[in-house]
């Protein structure tokens, strides 16, 4: 026997219809690549995306079949998801901050047959573009007035738009269709590709409209910095529809001024961006003793929140910060640190050991805490372990099975990320499961020590990898790079760590370099490290 | 090609899993049956439910069997839920307020084996135990100390669950499994049953946890006054372990004094209710000069809510009222009155028209307005017509095919509600659509007239029904039930509607009459009334 309610496919498709029979008149309002702020709404831009998907069928692209985009947040963007989705078509996510030989990579990989992008990335996809053979075409976000010359045969996105109806049936096919296919960026190996399906995309959308997690409301004006091609921009572009929420798209300009003077005109309320992005904007504010009339939240992730940033956006500007941790295969929210009873009871002091953890899930992701032998560790927020999740919007498998089998027995996909669980259920990230360092059978956390390293007065870098030891199979060692024209040596630095860290987690060696590398993303490119130190060898003690 | 992200099933033991792993210590305060407060921990009740479900596969429960509750709000109740669904059989909530006669149809329409009860409804039960023959076993919610002797052979709770095992695999069946069973209370024909499955109550659960709709948090106290037994207690069963909050069961005592008592000394943040319970505590905080010193909101609905209430709560006691409409057939949650931007813009007093309206339809709702001959009525705020509903979580046929095909060609399903839609795309209800009065193809709302007739000062009730009319087809009559002790005139009632209504929906006749008939949930049985004025004739103008 089956239940008697209603068949009605989770397809995404149905969370714009939402905004447009609902909050059509609501503004999505765009910086746009040409420069000028562009405002439209969701009646129109249901419209336009209506149109959109009468373009790719127009150019043959059918069910399955993938269509990239390059491109910076802003409506055009919107537009073109929600038009590529409809239609049962894979919007494939692609990130300007990947190099040319990644970018070329991830686009044959998926036989991406169009890519949508903006003026911007032209010099990079002319540069590439007789290596990507499956693209039949690229269409510029641009008007006839605007489009460049940079790249002959590129189609001209107003133009199409404009000449294309506006009726066009979406959905209609079964909620586990492909909606989305986003790379991780792969530290090892090749990239592997996210196959979102229009049900997790539409129950993490439901998930993170939950008070507790994102929480966004009709009555918010939301800013995602974080960008499109970063894991579903964190889901706003699903969720703030999904709500009716007025949309503000910063579009290329992600500095300090740009996104004040953005935050301020539009009176965004909600706003959600990596770590860097907010300390950019605090250095502004106070260079400029600047202002947060409306701001009343932010969600930070990516990495880890500096507890500076906390402080900073509490104490000086009356905003509260949320931390939250995700990835690529998680949709990307894993978990917010937003408070449960007994945590908002303390006083805002107590709480910010909280705020600083990564947080806890919200129904629909669970976590568990293992070690290598795959048993159970304890929720003391001491101990630390490989972490593992699972939930309706978890990767399952990567696109073409690349990787083969990733979930365990139980159905656990193992993050990669080492951290901790606490009594309340809060997780905190503590390394990275192929940086932490494995001494004597325990786990010494690489991420602890180069944090508390760098902060000696001496240090502009610190990186800690583990190194091979005979009797204990690895031990710390620590690298810095010094600010320049200081000089420094192993014990000032072993001294400075003393009474902060465990005694046996203290490094074997420090060893001071000219150069310690990162990567694309801003994080240590612990790997080229490694390859660097290859033949490094312990002193004998 | 499908999506690759994990397959999980939305089945609602999963919440509660998740209430165990995440918020294992939170209380679930009850008052019991028996009197006393009795306090357990979502932990607890979670062991304790597993145990239900041994408990009922000793008795030969299997997937898809139902299982009958006629019982209060209390931790028991809700631990016999999970027990129940977590094995695949169907929960079936019994309203102790049916006339015995409707009780006895439903239970074998149903085929009910077991019924678990409290003390309170043991003499309903023992007067129609021989007429329900599928019931094998009467489980009472006490203990051996407890027991009454009022129905034989009627088994005990806490004795069946202390001896069970708390080790019970749950879940594992697909997620379009029946989960639950609530009956409609049938003003036409038989009861009919609604089949929620585990996904209709999950994506309703997720549905309910946004900020724009229940939105309870981790940090909340949570006072579900609707019962279990009313479409689910509005969903509160499944979000409120959802989000980790602080349930507050009431038992069988819904009288104000008793219901404020519950809200200081558990500082209850949120509750739920209709009318008449709201009404009841106002009148007891007048009475007793009362304080409400940790509630924040309440939610109401299951019939308009008069605007003193929502005055009262504001201005009396700091408290936010959110009028919600929805029905057994919608899981039940269709619209709430949560203000979207525009409306939050208002100040308090021109917020208080949208707050008497019924709402919003959150993200799986669509609704629509249609007039009989299925045309699509413009949302001006006064055009009334049918409500149509659409979504996951709406009936999509009766248990058993009962009242055969119910959705119409795009697969809405007909509410029997007429309504308004204005600008904002906030719904109110202006009448049931069996009781709207057609006259020369216009529509006049029963219901609006005989508000405005009750305000009268000689009237104790009035109503309002359609009769034919050779001309106009349907005519209204206006009906006055005056207070003890008054006259009053046909006159006197046409000129104090006169200015506050269209005239051509001036009653063509007034009738003074002893006895106005209220049917079971308080509500005015037209129906009856139509029976007892079948034989009268308007008089000739």
């Amino acid at each position: 026997m089956l239940g008697r309610m209603q068949d009605w496919p989770l397809t995404v498709d149905r969370i714009l219809d939402h905004a447009k029979s609902w909050h059509g008149d609501r503004e999505i309002v765009s910086r746009s690549v040409e420069g000028p702020i562009v405002r439209t709404t969701y009646a129109e831009a249901h419209i336009r995306a209506k149109r959109v998907s009468n373009v790719l069928k127009g150019l043959g692209i059918g069910h399955g079949d993938r269509v990239a985009t390059l491109a910076w947040n802003t409506a055009r963007h919107l537009e073109t998801w929600y038009g590529i989705m409809g239609i049962g078509a894979i919007c494939h996510t692609l990130n300007p901050r990947l190099f040319a030989e990644q970018l070329v990579y991830i686009i044959n990989h998926a036989e991406d047959q169009i890519i949508f992008t903006d003026l911007t990335f032209l010099p990079i996809l002319a540069q590439i573009r007789d290596q990507i053979p499956t693209v039949k075409h690229i269409i510029v976000f641009s008007d006839d007035g605007h489009m460049s010359q940079d790249l002959p045969g590129a189609l001209c996105y107003e133009t199409l738009v404009n000449d294309a109806s506006a009726d066009c049936a979406w959905g209609g096919f079964e909620e586990n269709t492909p909606a989305g296919l986003c790379y991780t960026s792969g530290t090892t190996g090749n990239p592997k590709g996210v196959l979102y399906s229009h049900r997790s995309n539409f129950l993490h959308t439901l998930v993170t409209m939950g008070t507790d997690v994102l929480g966004v409301s009709a009555t918010d004006t939301v800013l995602p910095v974080v960008p499109m091609f970063h894991a579903n921009a964190w889901g706003i572009a699903f969720s703030a529809p999904g709500v009716g929420a007025k949309l503000v798209m910063p579009g290329p300009k992600l500095d300090g001024a740009s996104i004040h003077e953005l935050l301020e005109s539009e009176q965004v309320t909600f706003s959600a961006a990596v770590p860097t992005v907010w300390q950019m904007l605090l250095g502004h504010l106070r260079q400029t003793n600047g202002k947060l009339t409306s701001l009343k939240r932010v969600v930070i992730g990516g990495s880890a929140v500096p507890e500076a940033i906390v402080r900073g956006f509490r104490d000086e500007f009356g905003v509260d910060v949320t931390h939250a941790w995700g990835m690529t295969e998680t949709s990307p929210l894993g978990t917010l640190a937003t408070p449960n009873h007994r945590i908002a009871g303390l006083d805002a002091e107590s709480q910010l050991k909280f705020k600083l953890k990564q947080g806890r899930p919200p129904i629909g992701i669970d976590l568990k805490l293992e070690d290598d032998e795959g048993k159970l560790l304890p929720r003391d927020g001491h101990t630390f372990g490989r972490l593992l999740v699972k939930g309706p919007f978890v990767v399952g498998e990567y696109f073409r099975g690349d990787g083969g089998q990733i979930l365990d027995a139980d159905g656990f996909f193992d993050t990669g990320d080492v951290a901790t669980l606490d009594s309340d259920g809060v997780m905190q990230i503590t390394d990275r499961s192929k940086d932490v360092i494995k001494s004597g059978g325990e786990w010494i956390s690489s991420i602890e020590i180069e944090n508390i390293a760098a902060g000696h007065e001496k240090a502009e870098l610190a990186a800690v990898i583990g190194v091979f030891h005979p009797k204990w199979d690895e031990r710390p060692l620590l690298l810095v790079k010094l600010k320049p024209g200081e000089q420094g040596t192993k014990a000032e630095f072993l001294a400075f760590l003393e009474g902060k860290i465990a005694k046996w987690w203290t490094p074997d060696d420090v060893v001071f370099v000219d150069d310690i590398p990162l990567g694309a993303t801003g994080k240590i490119d612990k790997k080229l490290i490694r390859q660097r130190m290859a033949d490094y060898v312990l002193p004998s003690t």
